[in-house]
């Protein structure tokens, strides 16, 4: 069970965009011992539909980083205090779009903020001070992780000696921007989605399901298609519907996906994402990169078809001309974007020599 | 104007998939002459929504190819005949979805059977008969058309001395069923589709410009949005809708296509294309493709996200392997899919080679 805190309830949050946020409710889990000198806290932040527990002790369900997470694996639990908490704007345990406005006691719905990176990483820097801790040996994410990662070097240069950011770019390139505009007009196309006003309704199911699958095609690989379903049918399928073994992956992925994620979130860690701009708040993107104070660590995979090759160059070429410390890394994997919640062995040393420095 | 021409009216149209249909009208145009020999004839099939209209006489509206067609051109109006049809199951004037069922006299709407290539390609055929063409010295395609092209080889393999086929591959991918399986489920979503039956009603247009959508960024590639729009937005945009400029040009395209195009349709169209299998009919895929006797000249686009590099590689080693006279070219353009419309220079030496065996 993850762990709950609140926050912002004398002074509230105030939202890069615009608006301010009272209380703030935190869904967070810690893995591992913070050590007397409180020099060992690593934070991991999640992607786009993550939660706050990145994993379980056996023989629990699997976390979204299971595998990763151990003592004696990549995140080593004997050596560092892990702390992972739901994004603000998420629908697992902290405030979101489907959580009890306290004006009117009812879910915010559409009356919920826009919120930026930004915002998601204030709130993470209010928990670690609540849990008293003041400076972070590393902060870690894959994807919209990554960007909070970027984010906390530029927000607190101060409190953070590593970053480490796992297939994501600086900047969503135009066409990730054009896959996610695709997905919310499925969301917002769908009737039931009532304007976000939908809690005393039937969620967007179908809209959200059909996101969720044009997401996947994003995240995986043809080639991880292809080996796994290619061209064969199924033997009942309907011909509008799952004909192909490859419709029947889809639709199941987005099936699954209503039980554990709320429209509302969607569409506002999307349009996060989207937004998402180092140089909000200063004078250019060079100015904001040159405040990174931690050594930067950048992993891409060539066969990432969301964060592709030439935006993850062009990230590292942004980087090192504004100074960063950089290790790049790029390697092959046929996993494509979700390798980084999937490949362990591809990322285990780069994550380990990440932590070292 | 296209010209139009009423087929199968005594011997009804038997289809792959089981069914009949009787009549079939046929959209058509021709350009160039027919010579005394009867042996200048080029068929050119279009592209998953093209029309029978690949050309118009200046000044009117471009066509489709208007730059690939011509005196002099590529495709040589001088030199040869060429005909172009609205493919069967489309919506420019041949018989499709929209078109009144003689039974009912309403649109067949749900009641259309399920089409295939295979389908398309023997009304092709009736066609040119009735046009007194009996051999072809080329057809030509481009995606959608290509397989229309190659199948052409094996249906009639004594009637093409050449086939051209540009960025298709010989089956569509798992991950190109996937898209198509995103964008059919686009369509069926919205509440007007009425399963097929909304001839009386609005048509489906959010469903379909949704899919319009996602069948667009499958088309273009992530360097030519980039370049395009990059992250400019727009001033007065809405944050669930355009905010960013790269989602107005898709919105706007969306919208573009509910003008001329029909829902139902395009759920046949592109299932046609997922259905697409060389083998239909035959013990294997290598007898089907060992009927062919034509030159085949294959193009590949490396930045194609539709039609991977991969497949194509893979789709000239399984002509190759059955025996099939093949030209190959893979050349770098920043157009992607779409290139074959729009990327003359590039496409241009090319269908001259292939035109002139």
């Amino acid at each position: 069970m993850a762990q709950h805190i609140t926050l912002f309830t004398d002074q509230p949050l105030p939202l890069t965009l615009g608006g301010t946020l009272s209380p703030v409710q935190v869904a967070y889990q810690t893995y591992g011992r913070l050590n007397a000198t409180k020099d060992n806290a690593v934070l991991l932040c999640h992607a786009l539909t993550g939660d706050a527990e990145p994993y379980f002790a056996p023989p629990a369900d699997k976390g979204w980083w299971q595998d990763f997470i151990g003592a004696g694996a990549a995140f080593d639990t004997d050596r560092y205090f892990f702390i992972c908490s739901n994004a603000l704007g998420g629908c697992k345990g902290t405030t979101g779009p489907a959580s009890l406005d306290p004006l009117t006691q009812k879910p915010y719905g559409s009356r919920f903020p826009i919120i930026t990176v930004q915002d998601i990483v204030a709130v993470q820097k209010a928990l670690l001070e609540a849990l008293g801790i003041d400076t972070l040996h590393a902060v870690v994410g894959g994807s919209f992780g990554g960007m909070q990662a970027t984010q906390w070097g530029i927000s607190y240069p101060d409190r953070v000696r590593n970053i480490i950011n796992l297939c994501s770019s600086l900047t969503l390139s135009a066409e990730g921007i054009g896959f996610n505009h695709v997905m919310r007009q499925a969301i917002v196309n769908d009737p039931d989605f009532r304007e976000g006003d939908y809690y005393d309704h039937r969620p967007p199911a179908n809209g959200l399901k059909l996101a969720r699958m044009i997401g996947m095609l994003t995240y995986r690989t043809d080639v991880q298609l292809a080996k796994a379903f290619g061209r064969e049918t199924k033997q009942h399928g309907a011909i509008w519907g799952d004909h192909f073994q490859v419709e029947s992956y889809l639709s199941y992925q987005g099936v699954k996906f209503l039980d554990r994620f709320d429209a509302n979130s969607y569409l506002r860690l999307l349009r996060a994402l989207d937004l998402y701009d180092p140089a909000l708040g200063f004078a250019s993107e060079r100015h904001a990169l040159q405040r990174i104070q931690a050594n930067y660590t950048l992993v891409a995979v060539t066969s990432d078809q969301l964060f592709k090759s030439v935006d993850m160059h062009k990230s590292k070429q942004r980087l090192e001309e504004a100074g960063v410390k950089l290790d790049f890394y790029e390697l092959h994997s046929n996993f494509g974007h979700d390798a980084f919640l999937v490949d362990y062995s591809f990322f285990e040393p780069m994550i380990r020599k990440g932590l070292a420095k």
